[in-house]
């Protein structure tokens, strides 16, 4: 029942503002679903850290970056598929789920995103930043304040046992996310598959969180620790923990082709009806709404 | 099988009680459905406050709002489309989903609704308010009972920080609300929209709380403060935090506009066969069942 | 693809076990149903309450009763529409969604099965029991388990509000309950109705469990009120709080009854198709599959 | 819009690499689930023990174990039902469920799975458990982590006490999973169940858990016990408390009979439409998707 002239208007603007090029619009909704996640995720670190215990803990934090991630995907899944992870995207292209060429556009967009999220959470708890430890940012000690926007590893933790950390933990994200999405298996209903991962980070998190903060995104941890560099934390955020920061980067692109590649060889492939999932998306460049929607 | 007398004398009392008007049974739902709310989500508050946290704390407070919010929906969704709150009825109206002349309706049923709510509330925890702090009712200190009703700021915010806050948290409230009904992305199943919605605001609660309460809504604010400024704490629950009472008015009804916009702008109207969803109501005056239960 | 001889010899033992009756099916469902909540329910208080803390608290017990409630649901909601609770029944009765002669025979199964559930608490932490208090059994102080069993009133609760507290608590969780099984409003999916009241249990008892334990249920108080008389706490578990006792029987009836009539009366009625749902349950005298799945 | 080349590689790896029996497939499955559900569940005790209770506690180890339990069957559900639980085979099988023939692949891969998790747990934490307590691998006392593995009674707990809890427990969860894919009774939707068996495991965990740990599950004991003694805890694993090893091995395999048993005599056979369900496996050795897919 649309009224001639406003719908003519509305049209009209619309003309204006629609993108053409569904790449445009991916790479848009990819940085839109990195930023929400990072100011929701990261945000319920900064309240359980700022308030000292009081408003947050392990629960709410385990919890709010869950959801930050859910959300992430409600608004982005159905146009980008709702990747949020550069990890998350090589896999997609790796097992034939995305064109090769989109990868720099989704990346980029996850790094730019994750950045302006970082920056998000440092203006709208600026006052709170400021009054904190005396408005000093630090990376070590009670007053820390570093670990809210990036992971840093336990006093305990070996690089060689972080980088493990992060190849397992990304490796039993992917594989369940492949699950989640395989059709010819149990078969989360559609609609559905966010809250599903959702549980699955909520899993993770209480598991396999204790090592190294359980970052399983390079975009997630890097843009916001280069933040942290540029904003007053310094880069001693790079080399604290013996050089720590290209752990959450390299490992979970290990991990995430790892459990890719478990899921298929153990499960995909054997189904009964089974062809090898290696075709490439859609000849118009679209991709199928819920093949693609794997996250994080 | 319905018995010929009973269904007979059942008719003649129906005809009697049915409203005949959509306007009057919609502005009926709204304030129930907000009287709904905040019984059980001040509620959580107060049982976690009155007890000094033996029976409650960060985690009920925000799970038990969020589930009250969920619940107004189911209680009211089908028929109001569960508003239950002044902003999200503003952002309807300006994205053409909801007629303007009805906005003054849903707005006041919802702040009466609101402020029966909170009167609720006060009854039901009569003889915890009067044994808790020797039957004082305080704003401030370790036996304040005012923020079981209205949101008061941290001890650090300033009011520009206060007033981006409420902006920010709200715009991420209605730019989800919006991704959730819009059935041309993810697609929550129908019916499951609110739960959807409830692990929305425990993401936002957990991530954006800690500054000042996470109101994002004029009527959850306003008039439970109204009750308490009436109802014996004194009308210093205005003055308090600089005269904050304005911030969780004014801050929502911009982030919700804010919000819609935004996603409007980066996804909706990007669709492949996307129409600027600028259309009004159905002309029977009845809103579409699922495209206006957006909430809280 | 059954085996003849299998077939056969199932077949007769088939015929010798079935129940005939719906009447006894549904009694013995209700049983069942009450006996799975008060287990997994009071078994969660007995977790929190034995181990001082240290296996569960809040949280435990709020989330294990509802999850208690939920699978009592899945498991007898097809058969008795899982009331488990004789407020419930009663209110179904006088809005017509079951028939009047059956309701005696729910009640009476719902209170035997909470009492068989008591018992098998007890057993079950039997040895927990003997050594917490030097193997008292103990009504108040800070060794009491009697509450374990059955609500107590908070110590500043005076009987009206007390009995106040009874009768919104329920209003509310049947008000929901109405709007749940209400296919004309937000519509929960077949099959999960059972979650919505888990979800709706956490919200009540995180907001208005403090005054006294939030039972609104007669069944889920008396019985086990009674097996711990019987047991060993003595008789004062009914004089303590002021002949607390039958609070939650009373408060429950009438709260149901107020609840599904505010449900019809703001929302039920009107309906654009409503007809008013006093008709009596199918002619075969089986209910409606889930119409009637209204529960605790 | 495979292209040929690709499609051609692609087709002639997958038949190298699919396996044609549908035992081998099932096998490999019920492996990978059971290794996925200790990695995840085990890791979720490890956090909160290796973190002294600042990363971890009751609630993330209910939820956390739940969660692991519900991605394991959503990653093997649709090849081999997701048992992961010799109880549980068990129980399919003497049911009518699952041909006894697979029966010892079954239990031997959920039994050789959960030694592989145990082993990961110590890999990925090896740092942590290296530091924790000097390095030493502790059965009692507060640097005690063998619990991290499996279970052990509480000190008040007699063996009898502890035999009927495995059998309660096990029991319990049968009967509710029995009912869960039962459509003829509430009816779970498809594809949501593996999500209600994780509420169901955490009801239980927070209300039967407070004895003996609720371990409900012969592979998830008994080979993490075995990884324990050999990796460096000695065989004191299982000498302590009373030789209490062989209680969860025996009580889940009675009581998921008697689970079994209860749910079939009490609710689904009295069925209007009711067959009693003892027929066996669709005759292509296939297990009918959803009906098989019975758990932990």
């Amino acid at each position: 029942m649309m009224q001639p002239e406003k719908g003519h208007s509305g049209k009209s603007l619309k003309q204006r503002l629609v993108l053409k090029s569904s790449l445009v619009k991916e790479t848009l909704s990819e940085f839109l679903g990195t930023f929400i996640m990072i100011v929701l995720g990261c945000g319920s670190i900064a309240q359980a850290t700022l308030s000292r215990g009081t408003f947050g803990g392990i629960l709410t934090i385990n919890v709010g970056f869950a959801m930050a991630v859910v959300m992430a995907i409600y608004v982005t899944g159905g146009v980008s598929g709702g990747h949020i992870n550069p990890a998350v995207s090589l896999a997609m292209c790796l097992f034939g789920r995305m064109k090769w060429f989109k990868l720099p556009f989704y990346v980029g967009a996850q790094f730019l995103g994750a950045f302006a999220g970082a920056a998000a959470v440092f203006g709208i708890y600026y006052d709170g930043f400021m009054s904190f430890a005396g408005g000093k940012l630090l990376i070590e000690g009670e007053n820390a304040t570093a670990h809210i926007f990036a992971t840093y590893p336990a006093p305990y933790l070996s690089l060689p046992n972080a980088f493990a950390d992060q190849v397992v933990s990304t490796m039993f994200l992917l594989m369940v996310v492949f699950a989640i999405f395989d059709s010819r298996n149990m078969g989360v209903p559609k609609g559905l598959e966010p809250i599903v991962i959702g549980l699955l980070i909520i899993a993770i998190s209480s598991s396999l969180g204790l090592n190294c903060g359980c970052a399983m995104n390079p975009a997630r941890d890097l843009s916001p620790r280069l933040f942290t560099a540029l904003a007053g934390w310094g880069f001693e955020v790079f080399t604290t923990g013996n050089n720590f920061w290209w752990i959450p980067i390299v490992g979970p692109l290990v991990g995430a082709v790892l459990g890719g590649l478990i899921y298929v060889l153990v499960i995909e492939i054997h189904h009964p009806d089974g062809e090898l999932n290696f075709e490439t998306e859609q000849s118009d460049g679209m991709p199928g709404k819920y093949e693609l929607s794997v996250i994080m």
